[in-house]
């Protein structure tokens, strides 16, 4: 699909304000565009154009399956976002929020090969969200929810999910989700842990840890404490949201967690950190022998890993500097891409079990202390990921082909 | 922006349903997709998305005004749709009305190097089609709005215009207004007609109608009447809406016409059909010597042009197989070019006015009965649009740089 030699192009300013810094100079005219099937002549335009394209939208009116022939909709996936959660940065809004989203939409071709096309909204409200999206949903085979704060994110994914026929995944969520259970689960293999007797912490009770929490659940791991700032999320507190509420009964709750963070990590098997916060060594040094630490925050994580290394036996960041990099990258593309395959009216939780399994099995044999996921240009990964995400669609019925 | 060799490839079956006609074959899978700039390793990615990315959000929260260096949003326009008037098909829902949008976003990247993405709304009601568009618009340098019925597509256009400062545009009101008005004028001077002076009948109030009459008096044509089915729209009517009450104002009644189209036609110099309606030979025949008629309605123009002929010195159609076809690509991608080249605020009538002149010109000493306006091949229609549109801008006050 290439352009036409007449096609004017875009103005670009000769200079820009940031020049020589790579970063700015490879963002210079944004990182994406649209390619269309180029018309070579009055005989294309008809049909590619009026008169012929009429042809095609009576078909579609007539069995809206076509849709999934003859446009590009099947392929495509929205990247939404209010820009209330973006990165470390916080609520920097939908204007600033951009970059990230066309990101994400490279990451998608490359990886996926889904066209990702960034919806930044000029609203925070949860109504106007849902509705919005559900208004725009025709356009698209799928919704990816992105950079939405909490506790907001979870409402707007769960109504989103109920009201359409199309996946609807929250990244910041589930990607992060599946990438950490996959490593996870190398990591007990690695230690000879099981999944029912072990005892996890996770701190940060946000988006990420609340569904870290819900997928090694659906994993089989029953120890689970979540903490915020105020410790772990028990029953026992007064001051939980509905949602923390609802974390503590499945979590804390079924093991009898309580207290701080330092007195959850006491004897604690593993450490998952998704909080943005900082944890000191003495803590740290409370773990039991042999301990799995996935220190996520981004770009600070919460314990260095050269600290870690003391106590832990495997250490895993969210950072591309240090081996073991939980990067969500190594999931969604690959997971949309098996949903949008099969036609999928959802992504459920096998799905997601499944792409974490096929992560985790493409390590095999080279297990090791310094390998428990696999990097994130490994060429295996994104048809390891749609094919498992695929068959798992077909396995929970919500494969419409 | 090449693909990276290791992309899945989205799932395309075998066989489709139309195999073998043209038509359909040029649909599967689409006519458009994303080009990402390829990331070739690690670093490539921490550029791209994190953690070097957050230096370009942070940069445009600081200042809003880097979008468009740093992001594809200055060279995007959303096309945005309701499915309720879609070519000659009328109201057929969003699903169907995707081919037409994909058609108009190859249409903007081959003639205007703009990134068009196709916007297909589950809703049909006025305020919430305003207020969708309205929360998308941080994602867009300009909104199209296409195939939306009359009266509401008058409205919708109105309050999106006062709400945002990026450009909006109704192209079926103005993209055939400015086309329409550029081949009139080379055929008034042609036939050596007067503006002020020329006597017009436009049969079709609706949304082409309106706009045309709109556009033929900031050109200076003072003797203007338009028709429905029940005749020409003027005050003296007690059955009209209020958009057609204020066409009355403009039109018939400064120019004291009333009564049927045929009456309308006597002596008449030109006749513009945008209704998809038919006109009677013996109505086409008391239309003044060396008459102009431009029957545009698709397929079927009002009156054949073989039967036009006998009686006007200039006929055009809508149809490519015909001579002088009245297309308005020839505008809207050069006018959305031009207009986001200088990061206009909003696209004014003087922008549409010296598109319709950029145009015409083109004609140039060429100008003779079978060709009045550009082929829509003709590779000098975008950068003179485009060129005429971004100077018009800046006289009008609404260029940003």
């Amino acid at each position: 699909m290439s352009e036409s030699p007449n096609t004017p192009q875009p103005f670009r300013a000769a200079h820009h304000p940031h020049e020589g810094d790579p970063v700015f100079d490879l963002h210079v005219g944004g990182k994406m565009g649209i390619a269309s099937t180029p018309l070579t002549g009055k005989e294309d335009l008809s049909l590619a154009y009026t008169p012929g394209v009429a042809l095609v939208c009576e078909a579609i009116a007539a069995d809206p399956a076509m849709t999934q022939h003859y446009t590009w909709v099947p392929n495509t996936v929205a990247v939404v976002t209010d820009g209330t959660a973006v990165l470390g940065l916080g609520d920097i809004g939908p204007a600033a929020a951009m970059p990230v989203m066309e990101g994400k939409a490279v990451l998608f071709k490359q990886f996926g090969g889904v066209d990702g096309v960034p919806i930044c909204l000029d609203t925070t409200d949860t109504d106007e969200i849902i509705e919005t999206v559900a208004r725009m949903a025709p356009s698209f085979g799928g919704i990816n929810l992105e950079d939405i704060s909490a506790p907001r994110c979870f409402e707007i994914e769960d109504r989103l999910k109920e009201r359409l026929d199309i996946p609807v995944f929250h990244d910041d969520q589930h990607g992060t989700a599946v990438v950490a259970l996959a490593a996870l689960q190398n990591a007990l293999k690695l230690t000879g842990r099981e999944h029912a007797t072990t005892r996890v912490v996770i701190s940060g009770a946000g988006a990420a840890g609340v569904a870290i929490a819900k997928i090694l659940i659906e994993a089989g791991i029953e120890d689970i404490a979540v903490t915020d700032r105020k410790g772990v999320v028990h029953s026992g507190r007064d001051d939980l949201t509905p949602v923390k509420k609802a974390l503590a009964e499945i979590t804390a709750d079924r093991c009898g967690r309580a207290g701080t963070l330092a007195e959850a990590l006491e004897g604690a098997d593993v450490y998952l950190g998704v909080s943005g916060g900082t944890i000191p060594e003495e803590d740290v040094a409370r773990m039991a022998p042999e301990a799995i630490i996935f220190a996520m925050a981004n770009p600070t994580p919460e314990v260095h890993p050269d600290i870690a290394h003391k106590y832990a036996r495997i250490v895993a960041t969210g950072r591309s500097d240090f081996p073991n990099q939980i990067n969500n990258v190594l999931a969604f593309p690959g997971i949309f891409r098996g949903a949008l395959d099969v036609h999928a009216t959802a992504i459920t939780e096998g799905m997601k079990l499944a792409a974490a399994t096929a992560l985790a099995e493409l390590v095999g044999d080279d297990l090791r202390e310094d390998y428990v996921i696999p990097g994130p240009f490994d060429p295996r990964v994104p048809g390891a990921v749609s094919s498992a995400v695929a068959e798992a669609a077909r396995r929970d019925g919500v494969a419409r082909r």
